[in-house]
């Protein structure tokens, strides 16, 4: 398949907005500051002129902004390229789609890899500690530097999902429907332990220099590598990892030994591998204590400014997903039921665990699509 | 709790016996050759003057030969202590009870840290590669240093059932009664991919020197402890992480930032920092690559002399367990059974996961001693 642009065809913008400078810092909700943020975006599709059919998308933890599209010479589209685009489930003929990369990123937006201008290196660990209320204070910022006032729609995977439930609860007056994918509201002991072993094997990385590691001139690349590997394991269903690799060798027939040898431990070493080129060993550790701690239904009063603004909700999981199972989904959708909220329900049925919500699953789309189909008809009406 | 020595009332026996030296070296499955192997065992009980009540353990991948009774001084007891003594399940005054250090181990039993007769330092990756079928070879000749000559029972968990699994097969002729917990006969695509993540992190350590550690002065800590608080996510179930620890804080209320915050992450670093006392990382690296190459049923051949010499089996699992589940040991069943024999099958309802076969469970412990009566009944008849 010969690349080809398909930006133009989708009516993209790409920029990175300064949003926070010295002169208005970002306060966080953890007690530090940002004298600058800088943020990554892509958007796709036209504003109208009521400026009534915004549909945010929030990204995964390490997705980025470039969420659609295919510009010339890029070996791969964006990252949800088959579900956003003209005539596609997120239709770009009809939507103003945006897609920015998240505070504590690495992908454009400032993160703890930054220089901090303060002193002209990287942060590091003086990067402040993020909460996933952070990140919607900065994309709402980038919300009034696009122009947009409103959203008629969210929509995230995981990581995103939370984004979106949080942006639901803390922001519904400017928000009308808010669709949450393979998401939680609460991380479970088990997924805290994966992120936490993860971020060991990066601490514990020699070349991590307590996050001084640019400073330094080294980088943690084993200790992210195995954290890359290990998490992906984790978004994979076993019947996923049978089905495409089995005991298959690698080359031929088994050679036993300590190198890689069964096909699965290829693919893994090439999730690893990869990953060092598009991610940043701090940024993984920031993001994923923020889901960590993230669980915004422990506050008494979490529903109260909902329940004022309702927001329609379409949460949906799939039967597979053993990282953020079904059940997970089901505690946000009783929280947002018991408050009196309209909330759609669909758990999709699928083979291949957590990164299902990245795959064009019939069900799966036609599902979000029938959803948008209606909150469209509504910006119309 | 004052410690006690069990080990009298036990009858114990512990020693380490020469059972191959350079006049009689141990040729391997895989092609290597080792001039000297020691091996650790333990015994428990009395060998009745006909040979006839002998039971051999077979431990998992962790663990040794001290499998029952505490000495004094000692802070536990042996790692299926719960199971094994006088009027348990394994009852000592009934059987004559061995088990031994698995060869390639690093508690008493030659292995990769040894030291190589040949050149005076350890073996490091110089050590042979191992097959299932040489842990059985070594443990067969222990049997006839101790003046063994039938096993009316073998019994093991996890990769013990493998090993009790391969012994069953080869030779069955010696062997009365199997009983095979929480185990597997081929390992899947996401047990490998487990296993291989853990040995990266080991062999990406730099202290890992081409493990020539020992004679580096190095050790490749971080490494190995990344790999044992990984493995033990998945040696416990989602349910037995979210029942012992939930979101709780380590201390008092959550605080956080990077370091040990959640009580789940304080319990990972102790199963990591602890795990450096008792484990060596080449004998990690080793036996874990023979779980991954273990596929006794691929050989066509393979229950040839199973269905000469029937032996009774039972087989074991936990409906909770995800690392070896029990569609593993269903599938152990479907060949046995297939082979036309006896063979038990019974799935524990136990929300622990695969740690469960450790675990003082009564339907468990009663299925082991119902079969072990009928098993003492046809020794004594």
């Amino acid at each position: 398949m010969t690349p080809v642009d398909t930006m133009a065809e989708l009516g993209a913008v790409a920029g990175t907005a300064r949003l926070y400078t010295a002169d208005e810092p970002l306060e966080l909700v953890g007690g530090g500051r940002l004298e600058v943020v800088d943020v990554a975006y892509e958007t796709y599709g036209t504003l109208n002129s009521t400026g009534s059919n915004a549909l945010f998308i929030c990204h995964a933890l390490t997705g980025d902004a470039h969420a659609a599209g295919q510009r010339i010479g890029d070996r791969r589209p964006g990252w949800w390229d088959n579900l956003i685009g003209p005539g596609k489930a997120v239709d770009t003929d009809r939507w103003y789609v945006v897609c920015a990369n998240i505070l504590g990123g690495c992908r454009g937006t400032t993160g703890p890899s930054s220089i901090n201008p303060a002193t002209g290196q990287a942060y590091g660990l003086d990067f402040p500690l993020l909460d996933m209320a952070d990140f919607v204070t900065v994309h709402r910022r980038l919300a009034r530097h696009l122009g947009v006032e409103r959203w008629a729609v969210l929509l995230g995977g995981s990581l995103g999902g939370m984004q979106v439930l949080q942006w639901a609860l803390s922001h519904p007056d400017e928000v009308d429907n808010a669709i949450l994918i393979a998401s939680s509201s609460r991380l479970t002991a088990e997924n805290i332990a994966f992120s936490a072993v993860g971020r060991q094997a990066i601490m514990r990385d020699p070349e991590f220099c307590n996050g001084r590691f640019s400073d330094a001139g080294t980088s943690p690349d084993r200790g992210l590598s195995v954290a890359r590997m290990m998490a992906h394991i984790t978004y994979l269903s076993e019947k996923a990892f049978s089905e495409k690799f089995g005991r298959a060798a690698q080359s031929g027939t088994l050679a036993p030994g300590f190198g890689i040898d069964f096909a699965v431990e290829s693919y893994l070493e090439h999730q690893g591998e990869s990953f060092l080129t598009r991610f940043d060993a701090l940024s993984y550790l920031y993001l994923t204590r923020v889901m960590d701690y993230f669980d915004p239904f422990a506050a008494p009063d979490a529903l109260d400014a909902l329940r004022a603004d309702p927001v329609k909700f379409l949460v949906m999981s799939f039967d597979s997903d053993w990282r953020f199972a079904t059940s997970q989904s089901r505690r946000i959708v009783q929280h947002l039921e018991h408050a009196g909220l309209p909330t759609a329900f669909r758990e999709i049925n699928s083979p291949w665990g957590h990164d299902s919500f990245l795959l064009a699953l019939p069900a799966y789309h036609a599902t979000i699509q029938a959803f948008l189909d209606r909150a469209f008809d509504e910006v119309r009406g």
